[in-house]
C-alpha cells in the first residue's frame, strides 16, 4: 500500500535535490542530469510516493472517468445497474471503472482514498458502510444506488422496496393466502429493512399478525434461500405462501421446491423480489416484483455526469430518485378463495 | 475527451508564467500567489490538459493498481476471472479495476491510452481486437486470458478448447451418436476456433464427415441458441445430439428443447460447453465441459503480480499456461448404441 503521508519534500530530503528538481523529475522536464533523475525515480519508489498534492491541487481538472463502486459483481442486479451506468457514460465520454468491494468497508475506504478514487471526476456507489458519516466524507460528486442514507449529503436512485413486498403480501392475501412466509438476509441496509417492513404492514394491514416462525432470516444467499425454503416446507404447519425478497433467495426457493418434488403455484405459492434466470425458466414461471435495475445505472450516471458537468459549487439539496417497481404476475400464486 | 498534445509548456504559456511556476501548481506547493495558482489551474482545464510527461516518467513507480478488462460483464465466465483476479489481487495488496470495453476496439485502444490505462501497474486482458499487433503495442506488464494472439508477446492463460470440443464430440459418437450438430458463433479468437476444430477432428477420426447442415453458425447469444436448436430440431432430419459451444448457446438450446416438449437425454441429447445455471437446474442435468474459469483469473493475476513486482527489465519468452477441463457426464446424453 502506498504511504500516504510521504511528501515531496521528503523525496527531495532523502535524494539530497530541491524540491523543484523533484517536481521537474516528476513533470518529465528538462534539465536534470540523468543520474539525478535515476536517483530521484529510485527514492519515488522506495519510499511509494503518491503525488497526492497534485491530486488535490487538481481538484477542478476532468479526468473523464466514472468510477461504479458495487459490493460484487457476480449477482446479476448489479452487473445491469453497471451496465446501465455504462452505456450513459460512455455516450457522454466517460470511461466506468468498476470497483468490486466484496462488502467489504476496509476495501470500499482504501479505494476512496487512493490515488484513483480521488481522480475519478465522480462515483456511482452502491454503499457497503452502514452509516451516513462514512458517506458524508466523501468530497467527490457521487450517486448512491440503492442503497440510501439519509444526511449522507448525497443524491440517490432507488427503488421502492416497501411498495414491492407490499404488493406481493397483498397479492398473496388477495388469493386467500394467509400463512406466507418470508425469507430474507440482514437489515443492514435500507433495502432490506423495507422489504420487511412492506411484508409486516400488508399483513397488519389486512388483520393477520406475522408470525415470526414464518420469518426467516439469515444472509442473502442461494444457499440460505434453499435451506429456509427447505425448513419452512418441512415445517409442522409449512405456509401456503413464500415471499423470497431478493433475486438469489428465490432462486434457492425454487430449488427446494423442486427438489421435495412439490409442484409450484399448486402445493405452493412464491413470489420472488427481482427478476431471475430460474424463475423465468420453471414452469409456471415465478411471479416477481420487478424492478428497473439497468435503469437506475441510466438515471444514476445521468445525475451524476450532471453534476460533473455542471461543475456546481454550491451544493443542492440532496436529491432522491425512486424509481417505480412493478409486480408480474406469473403462474406461481394460487387461488385460494 | 483529453488532449494529449498539450504540454505543461502551453499551459505555461497560456497563463503567462514559467513553466516552474506550473509545476508548483501541479505538485501543490508553496510560493505561488492564490491568483496566479486560480489562473494556472483554470487554463490546465480549459486545455484539458493531462500531465502525461509524469506518467511517462514514472513508469517505475508503482500504484498498487491492475485493470481486468473484459468484453462484457454480464456473462458469468467473465465474472468468474474478475472475481479469481480479485482475490489474488486483494490478497497481494493491489486494487483491481475492472474495465468492460462492449467488445468494442476502440474503448479498449482508448482505456489504455488514457491517464488510467497508463497508470496501472498491469493489465488483465480478454482481448477485442483481433490482431497480434495491437497487443504488441502494450508496453505494461500484461497477461492474456481466454483469447490469445502468437506474437504478442504477451504471457497467457487458457483452457484446452480444442480438447474439450473433441471430448464432448468424442462422448457423443462413444455413445452412438452421428448425427452430431455444433451450435457456435464467429471464429473471430482462438477459444471459438478451436471448439469448432475440436469437434470436426473428433468426426473426422471416427470415421464421420461433419455435415454442413449441422453446423450453425451465428451469435454467441442465448437467442442464438434457442434460434438454431430449433431450427436444427424441426428439420427434415434432425440431429440426435448438439453439441453448444458456450454457455448461453447452451441455454438457449435448452430453453428451445422444452419449449418443443422434447425429454432431454431422450428424444435430444446436448454437451454444453461451459456450466451455467439451466444446465445444473433441469432434471437430467446437462453433460458440460467445464472450464476452470476462477482459476483462470487466480492464475493470471498471480502471473501479472509476479510480473509487476519483479520489475523485470527485458522480457522474457512469452509464457503460455494452458488449464485443463473436464467433461462432467450428466444425464443428457443418450447411449444409442
Amino acid at each position: 500500500m502506498t504511504n500516504r503521508n510521504i511528501t515531496i519534500k521528503d523525496v527531495a530530503k532523502q535524494a539530497n535535490v530541491s524540491v523543484a528538481t523533484v517536481s521537474r523529475v516528476i513533470n518529465g522536464l528538462d534539465r536534470v542530469s540523468e543520474s539525478t533523475r535515476k536517483r530521484v525515480l529510485k527514492i519515488i519508489q522506495e519510499l511509494n510516493f503518491v503525488p497526492n498534492n497534485m491530486a488535490a491541487s487538481m481538484v477542478n481538472k476532468k479526468t473523464n472517468m466514472i468510477s461504479v463502486v458495487v459490493p460484487e459483481i457476480q449477482n446479476p442486479f448489479y452487473t445491469a445497474v453497471i451496465e446501465g451506468t455504462v452505456e450513459v457514460a460512455k455516450r457522454e465520454g466517460f470511461f466506468t471503472l468498476v470497483l468490486s468491494t466484496n462488502g467489504d468497508e476496509g476495501e470500499e475506504e482504501e479505494f476512496l482514498d487512493s490515488f484513483l478514487g480521488k481522480n475519478v471526476d465522480g462515483i456511482i456507489l452502491i454503499g457497503s458502510h452502514k452509516e451516513a458519516e462514512f458517506y458524508r466524507e466523501i468530497q467527490k460528486p457521487t450517486i448512491l444506488v440503492d442503497r440510501y442514507f439519509n444526511d449522507s449529503g448525497h443524491d440517490g436512485v432507488m427503488i421502492d422496496n416497501y411498495r414491492g413486498a407490499y404488493e406481493a403480501t397483498k397479492h398473496f392475501i388477495e388469493y386467500g393466502h394467509e400463512r406466507i412466509a418470508i425469507i430474507d438476509g440482514a437489515h443492514d441496509f435500507n433495502d432490506g429493512k423495507d422489504r420487511f417492513w412492506g411484508y409486516k404492514q400488508a399483513m397488519l394491514e389486512h388483520g393477520f399478525t406475522p408470525d415470526p416462525a414464518y420469518h426467516k432470516q439469515g444472509n442473502w444467499t442461494e444457499e440460505d434461500g434453499y435451506k429456509f425454503a427447505k425448513e419452512l416446507l418441512q415445517s409442522h404447519q409449512p405456509p401456503t405462501a413464500i415471499f423470497a425478497a431478493n433475486n438469489v433467495l428465490c432462486k434457492g426457493t425454487i430449488r427446494a421446491i423442486r427438489d421435495m418434488n412439490l409442484k409450484l403455484g399448486e402445493d405452493i405459492s412464491l413470489i420472488g423480489f427481482d427478476e431471475n434466470e430460474l424463475a423465468q425458466f420453471v414452469q409456471p414461471q415465478v411471479t416477481v416484483v420487478r424492478r428497473p435495475t439497468r435503469e437506475m445505472g441510466e438515471q444514476a450516471a445521468e445525475m451524476l455526469i450532471h453534476k460533473i458537468k455542471g461543475g456546481q459549487l454550491e451544493p443542492s439539496k440532496p436529491k432522491k430518485v425512486i424509481l417505480d417497481v412493478e409486480l408480474m404476475k406469473c403462474g406461481s400464486v394460487k387461488k385460494l378463495n
